[in-house]
């Protein structure tokens, strides 16, 4: 079946409504993307589309987490192939409202903040990002629960012995801080959704995909190949249970010219909290988050890679 | 039918979906409180009954809007009285959770935050009040969603030709800066629920009632009249098309000497700005709503009057 886009909120839930009904649904998944999609979102989907009856994917580029004008500008907006992809992977609605629609009165007077969490690592170079991405996530969430805010009037149907559909919302390994920050506020405001991690995908070379990739000059892309160099270290070191050894892995990254480290540590994946020290001397037991970021040329790039021992 | 207690959102989730089931429930009414419960709630659940097939009303002192903790622990605890009261109206659900339910890891790291609207009246003398009420009524109304949170294991068959559950949610019209906010938020936030304004109760000497009333004494509850009658005053020049003449209003409440006025003022009702200087020297047309607070005696009250002309 096509892929059938919307932009409004209304259509959303009236389009969300009849699939469900038509497929006898018993859950909606909801991928949140900004567009510009690769294989990294296509991954997202798929399994969306694997776990649920209806997927809705959103394509919206958030003026409220951009602190940069410049940055919003040059983001890249490709939505006939993001459609395309979408359509791919057996996504059932695609919502790309216009900003009029997502912010009607312009900036939203209430928000949601994110707190300490939302101040270190890319907050602390990006002040108020993760308020204004926890905030459209918000709304994001909303629009997206099955057949809410529908009036009661029979336009969704379950089937024989039907339920409410369950409802699961699925984001990215690869932004680490923004997927802790989303599991945290659905759990501090109960939010009735099940949020699904799902693991970055990686170029052959390494690389993590992500739509600043393209901003990278050939030199550019191939120094950058450090990062996920250095982060695969760290895994392989807690694999053999030997000490993770931060700062060579660190000397590593330092050693290509073309890096600007900005963090590079070992963190508990929940809290983002640094690991204590004796993690990196001694053989790593448990579970950690290596996180790391760096600019690269003029493209700020960040990456992760769970450990686990 | 007995109203149910529950304490958990669990619990809360399948008496909910139960109740929706037996009655091939079309709509669910939340009824958030404080507890402490009189008339004026008591509107608000017989509001909720008469418009809803299910009603939730939920008892919580939430300790994140408290600045003073003396305050929290004085507000009056009337738990028995609070069912009894609730049952009469035909309350279905008692939703009453103990702080750790609500707060199971302590404080909230990501919450709600009210913006500008929250910063002044109520919000001045009380900071942080509104980022601590909103971030629980953020919470409560995602408890309250019908069936949210189901897994769809078939627990809540609709009716024949059933839809899902409309969802409303009831604020008294006494709290108008609270209302205001819930309003906004619901708004700016996407929240899938209509808000349902409950207009204030008086006692019939004009006081507007408050579960903090209980704290004056006859002389500080005499002198405590001298609010709604300046309000009084104010409604009816603008039924009357007159000027407000909003000094000589003040003039009577400042009259009162046991009476310690903190604010007193006309707003528009949507953003609690204060109307333009003109509404009070020429004839009032248009929405108002005019708003008090003082203190008498050791208890703040507020109150509020709606102007229409």
């Amino acid at each position: 079946m096509a892929t059938q886009l919307v932009t409004t909120a209304a259509e959303l839930r009236e389009a969300s409504a009849r699939l469900l009904a038509q497929n006898a649904g018993r859950s909606q998944g909801l991928v949140p993307t900004m567009g510009a999609l690769h294989e990294g979102h296509a991954r997202l989907a798929r399994t969306a589309v694997e776990q649920n009856d209806v997927v809705v994917a959103s394509i919206f580029v958030n003026p409220l987490q951009f602190g940069d004008a410049v940055d919003l500008d040059r983001y890249p907006r490709t939505l006939d192939a993001d459609l395309a992809l979408l359509e791919e992977q057996g996504v059932d609605l695609v919502f790309a409202p216009p900003v009029e629609e997502v912010y009607p009165g312009g900036e939203p007077l209430v928000r949601v903040t994110a707190g300490s969490l939302g101040e270190k690592w890319e907050g602390a170079s990006r002040p108020g990002h993760f308020d204004g991405a926890l905030t459209v996530v918000a709304k994001l969430l909303h629009y997206g629960i099955p057949g809410a805010g529908l009036p009661a009037t029979g336009a969704f149907v379950s089937g024989s012995g039907g339920g409410l559909p369950a409802y699961r919302a699925y984001f990215g390994q690869k932004d680490a801080q923004q997927l802790a920050l989303v599991r945290r506020m659905v759990a501090d405001l109960n939010f009735p959704v099940e949020i699904v991690a799902v693991p970055t995908v990686r170029s052959e070379d390494g690389l993590a995909l992500s739509s600043r990739n393209r901003f990278l000059s050939a030199e550019e892309r191939e120094a950058a190949l450090v990062l996920s160099r250095a982060l695969r270290l760290l895994a392989e070191r807690a694999n053999a249970h030997r000490p993770l050894d931060l700062e060579s892995a660190q000397a590593l990254v330092e050693s290509q010219p073309l890096v600007g480290l900005d963090y590079f540590d070992v963190v508990d994946p929940r809290t983002l909290e640094p690991l204590a020290e004796n993690c990196r001397k001694v053989p790593f037991r448990g579970e950690g988050l290596a996180i790391i970021a760096a600019k690269v040329g003029p493209v700020r790039l960040i990456d992760n890679v769970p450990l686990s021992s």
